[in-house]
């Protein structure tokens, strides 16, 4: 039996999206990597501008419009700025899968995406095809797509939260509140301001972009889906002075007054039952960002707050994993016929 | 004029409160200390056992019981673990007055402090007489007050955002949740437990004690006061990989829907007016834990979220300063007649 | 073809040491974890007592003596306390090779061993036969040992800098100096003492054990291997606010006057020419510990000092890769024929 | 009796030496701000820059030229970046005193300069009247100056702990080696660079500048000074992941072999008798960083290695503080006759 073999590009190998993908990836059984770009620093060897990517074989960077060139590439990763994806999707939708790192794809709505990215769209068309990539909640879509939406990493940890409970219907649409905390390596590696030098990200925290954060509407958007009649919902974004990590509570109001606690983690372990990544852990032990660093997985678990008739969700995630480029490998895992886990066993480094 | 002089004693002045009182009291121009406990580094001089704490004069650390002998002591503070300063409370306001910064005198309900603190009360007596130490909220109890309970880290910086509004009655006594973020040093100087050393805290978030927080009935009891016929709300405390710094977002029910931001921070601004050490940020600023460390301000904001009717305020403190010696320097004082910044013009250490 | 498949224990599976092996050996392709020890979580699933260990089989936790009577165990790995391993290893040795990570069978003068441990050695005829394992400098050795001390994390990165360097004769045996800073892993899972609490050790450095490091003779007794008629060589270990990594400045007097920078790069190359895990950089690189983070690297480089005739090398570890367990699951590698890069493919985890 | 004011102005209030100034001058009894300027942020509240300064009487910031044209100052910092101080300082000089916290005036040899810091010095006839601000050591010169080039972060700790072992004769001159670990604030407020954004400083360690950092020269300077016939040393500076503190470890030969430890430590007491700042530590006790966060303190002690007839000498201080500001500060209290530390009564923030 001859082993399949997917070739890769990956768009944007020097961002942190990037590095994470090439980690992943160089160890990846099935996968060959044949082109990685950046307009930095094309024409370097890998290995010159990263020395710890002690990859086997070396990759020599590319330009972008080079990239997507090279002869018979199954699949591009875009781990682009926002807006440079949908430049290029219809040429490499041509001969090729497209996963999207940022977030092009993710909005269904033409007009709340320019209103929140501040862009025109400049492929329209693309945005009905395309899959939302979170395959604990939308395997199927996934399964037949060539155009995936890699989802952001807050709507990742809060989607993964509250989807299964408002489908269950134990929760109501309206009132939940999201209070998430990211690691700085959300702002990327060309963050080059002010609030994101260490001695200023450092032993501090704070919130930010209340009201107006861009993950809001996609995770709305996907909430919508899930429970009928859904208006909105309030997110908090924080900065918190670790490297990785996202960290989401949520808090809903519960349906009705019957529910137990068992009840709701039974809807988790319901939902993401044989899932590789999604961990439900029992009520007595609650998650911590450092159990996602570096690999693919999310811890999830509840708790009812009977007095006021609430569950609060915790849901932790490696935002540059689960959050991003590990997610994306398991988009191409499910779109390429392989098991989800593929390449994707990393557990966390600890401590 | 003769400079009025207050003869202070710390009792427990080897843990972080007591640090950070040694600290404070050591520039105080009214101050002198006289006494300071340690039962593990009695006899041995404080530069001893803190080669960072300079003081002019150094300090021969005593037992407990030896200190709170020492003569014509004005002020004892007590910075001891739960359950220590009820037992020598009698004997100290004898002749002086003690600002506890332990929970021992913070709950009215003596049912309720035994049931979350696994103690019965030794002073019930003392209970009704202790003034809860926020200057900022009951300066008038204080002024007049022999017996102070130093808040707590958390409900300083909820109470401080919550009161105003409820008292004002723009927000709904029901429904409120608090989401606190706190720096690691909160856990104290004796934690020896796994979760507290460095390669564990490091790097990482997590909630803790959910549902179950002590601070808990403290916040309940003062919004009580604040809002009639107030429930019960929900509180959500995250250990954070910061030395310092408290970071509470509370989600507020709005009672109407016209009241605007700017009327919000109007109702603060009144509120807080003249006061030196809350500080009320306008709505293009949020707040940020650094700009505490070290100092007794605190920073509160608020952002109204329309679409879902709420208003979200957000506070930060220094936990070892407004939110524990701090405050306890400012809570003497009052009750000395001094202005209530004396000895507290510390800006906060930055970056 | 059948694959290899080696059977190994883990004696001491909670520390960092042995939570490393577990994640590195539960995916390696040649292993399979028959037992795991730990004195206090014996009878408990590895996955109750750290979440995070998403290993597809799950291990019931053992007492050590139950666990080394498990049949047919190809390899024991010991992440004990000092003192232990050399308790047990003669049985252990009856049926396996045995790969100890503490410091009982590094030191060959067993007076030296007790003078540095204040301990009794219990196996003192096995001292001779163990392989020092630090496989880039002592290959044959360890091909043919069933016996291997594992390095320590400070020894490693030092002595990998300056044996080649000393074997090519191009820097004095005398008058060197190491000063290595390390990440606070290194004081292990247990270490509740007050300097390692996480608000005491944040934002913080400090030199320790000036002159007493346990490390020394270990470092000296391998260079004098080396170097003939070496004496003695100062070695200052520094604590740093980081999770992982060791960086080791070395200063060391140049033999001669001629040899160029360029030249010791050679040296260093040619030493460690096939070997997956120095990378020797070039003189416009120096290396970052971080670039070793959860891999078995070593990054390395050296500088000519001129005006002073000395050369400064460079080296950074992750000290729980390849200062700990990545070192000894490479050692088995060796040990058990296989390549000796199996299973250790990991690139460090960036950013 | 009059109490003294003396008038500062600020130059390059917004950086961090700037920052650090407002925080202790606005403190300070005997200094009035009568300007700051900050060219980005001209025309601005500071509290609109920094809601953190919390400072009584606001000061609006200026431009540099309208700062420096404010009537009757007496004393100008420069906290301005290398090359700017020298540009006007002839114009400071006319009415008030100049503490420059750059470089500029720091090397007496003007081609030694022109190497190290790639610029024409635009002020020549003014390097030889500049005191080098470090008063432990230089304090009669400061006494009289009206021009003070405060000393570089790195070469103020090792300054303070060769120059008394110079002095008295026990160390050699030749073979010095200083190994350095700095917080990451001592690149500055304005370092957008990719090394020193949070996600790539945090949990790293890096050696920089090896053979090439502009301080070798300017410690080289003064070690020559204490020591007749020296020629050169070897500084190796560290990027240490915290945000403050400097913590410098230099190896020195001993000149014989009879001088004990006591000894050394009593020629540092005899040096720094009655000098507030510098603490010399015992033989059981070695420095930290933290301890002098926040502070004008210098914490040093040293330990002889009889094996290899050096000493090791260890030496603590914030690069903001003694490093920086906090020392400037201490100038000026020389220079304008006030006890040396005066408004410098901070002890650490600890922990």
């Amino acid at each position: 039996m001859t082993k399949q073999i997917i070739k890769a590009a990956i768009l944007g190998a020097t961002g942190y999206g990037g590095i994470e993908l090439l980690r992943i990836l160089s160890r990846h059984p099935n996968v060959e990597i044949v082109a990685a770009s950046s307009e930095n620093s094309a024409g370097k060897k890998l290995s010159e501008v990263f020395p710890h990517v002690t990859v086997k074989h070396d990759i020599i960077l590319s330009k972008l419009q080079d990239a997507i060139k090279v002869p018979d590439i199954d699949v591009v990763f875009t781990a682009l700025p926002n807006g440079e994806a949908m430049v290029i999707a219809d040429e490499v939708l041509k001969t090729g899968v497209l996963i999207d790192l940022s977030a092009d794809f993710r909005l269904k709505d033409e007009k709340v995406h320019a209103a929140f990215y501040k862009m025109k769209h400049e492929s329209p068309h693309l945005i009905e095809s395309a899959a939302y990539g979170l395959p604990e909640l939308y395997m199927d879509e996934i399964k037949s797509a060539r155009l995936i939406a890699n989802p952001g990493c807050y709507p990742t940890s809060i989607l993964l939260s509250l989807v299964p409970l408002l489908e269950a219907g134990v929760i109501e649409a309206g009132g939940i509140i999201a209070d998430s905390k990211s690691g700085v390596s959300g702002a990327g590696r060309t963050a080059l301001k002010t609030p994101y030098i260490y001695a200023e990200a450092n032993e501090t925290m704070s919130a930010y972009a209340i009201g107006t954060h861009r993950h809001t509407p996609e995770i709305e958007q996907q909430l919508s889906k899930a429970g009928a009649g859904l208006a909105v919902m309030t997110f908090t974004p924080h900065l918190t002075p670790m490297t990785r990590g996202i960290y989401s509570t949520c808090y809903c109001n519960l349906a009705g007054d019957k529910i137990t606690n068992d009840e709701i983690l039974e809807i988790y372990k319901d939902k993401y039952f044989n899932r590789p990544f999604v961990k439900v852990l029992d009520i007595d032990t609650l998650p911590q960002t450092k159990w996602c660093s570096g690999s693919n997985n999310a811890f999830l678990t509840a708790r009812i707050d009977r007095r006021t008739n609430r569950v609060i969700t915790l849901c932790t995630i490696d935002n540059l994993g689960k959050g991003m480029s590990g997610q994306a490998v398991q988009n191409m895992n499910i779109v390429f016929g392989l098991p989800e886990d593929t390449g994707l066993f990393d557990i966390a480094i600890y401590p």
